[in-house]
């Protein structure tokens, strides 16, 4: 087995893009001064990569299972469980899970808001966490806890559980809360549990303080939770199970957390690091170097200001943020390039003048400093077009990064 | 979901060739003058394309399930079902179909004339039909039709059928025609109708007035059907089941018709499209545009006579079948092109200089005014090689077309 290196994976969200006219008719990535990306594709290895499969349009969690090195479609658990893992729930194999929204419904179960009007004091969310702890319901026990605004997750933890499951969120106001239904008759159990948690939760927030206080401020009660996005932790090996390495992710937005720990890697917290351009890309470069100099064999860095600027149509803000990750990347080469093994590349393409995510392949760079070079000079989805890495699929970077880095032991004698 | 666009798929029957002496070493694609595909090739993207697999000489039946995005080991049904489906029989999963030929038999079932003379009338065609129609055999409906000359197809509808039984045709004159045999314990029922409906149809058959006047006139009766390439309607998802799509074929032979039909396609009739050099290109450009221009979400188009000039060894035939060709997408791309995401392909390489289906990968453009170009000028086999798409296999064109032409929404969140 030849030196073990740590393999980092640089994801910059939503990169991949088209001809952009807010740019003269190049890509954010081809406008942007990105002297790093562009060095390390001289000296490395470059493609393009689908991430999910020829022609398939990955949303930003399933793409990142396959960039994680998993099969995007079967290990695919539903938003519910990653959510949850991002909010900071425990949830395992074989527990179910949903996104929650805090709402005001009346005496007849009626959705008078569906966010119980949005705004909530840490205390608030503490004092509701409090009101819904403890509950078990056909020895399924219930975990909640609250996230941002009028946001939280469900973990659902015990036997015989599906997501097989309909939501209870009737996704409009003035509409009776929804009996969650089964959709296979092994899920029946489940869908019971999640509508007695529906009556317990609005029995147990009723009435209490924090409500009371919300309506003599003339706020709305948060006296019900919605579920939405069921889905099942599946049995799958984790990456540590798989091969033997310790993972680390570095990410600001819930989602990504998630879905990192969902295959068993562990969230490095960064003071600063949220989904926008003014996320502290210092402190994630010095926390990366750290982990790298520590004991990860594996370190995912997650950059989110990338695909909002997309989601936006801010072609200036893009280059930005691409800019910034450039200089964030130089940072960590400088002080342990030689420990790395580096990929760069994004999860999907969403092009600025389409506001969304498209099937078109994003561009992928592999450098180490001791890996083959190709002809490739630049960092784009055109250059890349030409490198040595050809057309490869998103499952496919995992292996590259930890067979090269040395973690994937030789398969015979 | 981005803009929605109609995915079209055109192929040139045996469009890839090798190095030609009649051409003086090139291909009939580089010979051919495509000012259309070749502008195409350099506002989009190319490749090449094993349409089955690496090595695997294409069948077109095979073939073009797999350009329709189907796995074309796993979903080829046999010759029968397709050949049934273009002559315009109804068939559906779990129903069995043959090719059939009228042929000429003696009192002990011996074949004298494989085809009966070859020669019908269409009103010898009807009465034939006629004295065969309405035939039941435990349960089991038999529904034949004539198509050309000798030609026709039946299919076995009812329960419990199976496509792994054997030929009645001897395929020589002078042998008595066959039993058809089991293959498995599960197609013995399947095999003893086939026979049942070889001795019904010579009771049937034998004493017409039809085959009394073929008689009189000198020509052989047509005293039987001979039956070959069973197979059976396999279990699988339509186009419009996998994808929500509504899809049409505009082809001349009966074989593309009878695929297209199998994954879910309506079959949209162009007058005078054959399978010849002389079929109407105006007119199939004109119903292609009205299918973009109504309400298709897929139209697929199918050129037959490259590959006829291929196995008849004519090259110049094929340079102007592949020129008529060209001018026939420009008519389209005028009309319609803002409204669509287009792939120009073959299914298969029969070059000239061998008159048959061989491995060779074949060329393959994929055009929209939105997509990223690569850096190739001009539409063949070798300019092809340095495209963008690199190598693809055939079944991943489908997605690739629907993709862009935001029909396949998106995996995961």
């Amino acid at each position: 087995m030849p030196t073990k290196h740590t393999a980092m994976l640089v994801i910059l969200d939503g990169l991949g893009d088209r001809a952009c006219k807010d740019l003269k008719g190049v890509t954010p990535l081809q406008a942007a001064k990105t002297p790093t990306f562009d060095k390390l594709a001289l000296e490395g290895q470059t493609g393009l990569m689908d991430v999910i499969g020829p022609g398939i349009t990955p949303g930003s969690d399933a793409a990142h299972l396959a960039l994680f090195g998993y099969d995007p479609i079967a290990t695919y658990p539903g938003r519910g469980p990653l959510e949850a893992l991002g909010a900071g729930l425990a949830s395992k194999p074989g527990d179910v899970a949903f996104r929650a929204n805090f709402a005001t419904v009346d005496t007849e179960l009626r959705v008078i808001d569906r966010r119980a009007g949005r705004d909530f004091t840490n205390e608030e969310h503490r004092a509701l966490e409090e009101a819904l702890a403890g509950i078990e319901i056909d020895g399924v026990k219930v975990h909640f806890t609250a996230t941002s605004q009028h946001r939280g997750a469900v973990v659902f933890e015990g036997p015989g559980l599906s997501g097989e499951v309909t939501d209870t969120d009737p996704h409009e106001t003035g509409e009776i809360i929804l009996n969650s239904k089964a959709l296979t008759s092994e899920a029946q159990k489940t869908a019971k549990i999640v509508n007695s948690l529906t009556k317990i939760a609005h029995e147990r927030l009723k009435d209490i303080r924090v409500n009371k206080n919300r309506i003599e401020r003339g706020l709305p009660a948060a006296n019900i939770i919605l579920l939405r996005g069921p889905g099942q932790h599946k049995k799958m090996p984790t990456l540590s199970e798989r091969y033997g390495i310790k993972s680390a992710a570095l990410a600001g937005g819930s989602l990504y957390i998630g879905t990192a720990k969902y295959v068993g890697m562990e969230h490095v917290k960064v003071k600063g690091q949220t989904g926008t351009i003014d996320t502290n890309f210092e402190g994630i470069a010095e926390r990366a170097i750290e982990c790298v100099q520590g004991d990860y064999d594996y370190v995912f860095i997650h950059v989110k200001a990338t695909d909002n600027a997309s989601h936006d149509g801010n072609a200036q803000e893009k280059v930005l943020a691409i800019e910034r990750t450039d200089m964030m990347v130089q940072k960590i080469i400088d002080a342990v390039g030689d420990k790395l093994v580096i990929a760069v590349s994004g999860d999907h393409t969403t092009p600025i003048e389409i506001g969304e995510h498209t099937c078109d392949p994003v561009p992928v760079l592999l450098w180490s400093s001791f890996i083959r070079p190709d002809d490739v000079r630049a960092f784009s989805e055109f250059d890349c077009a030409h490198g040595v890495l050809k057309m490869i699929i998103g499952q496919d970077l995992m292996p590259l990064l930890l067979g090269y880095a040395g973690h994937i032991p030789k398969l015979g004698a």
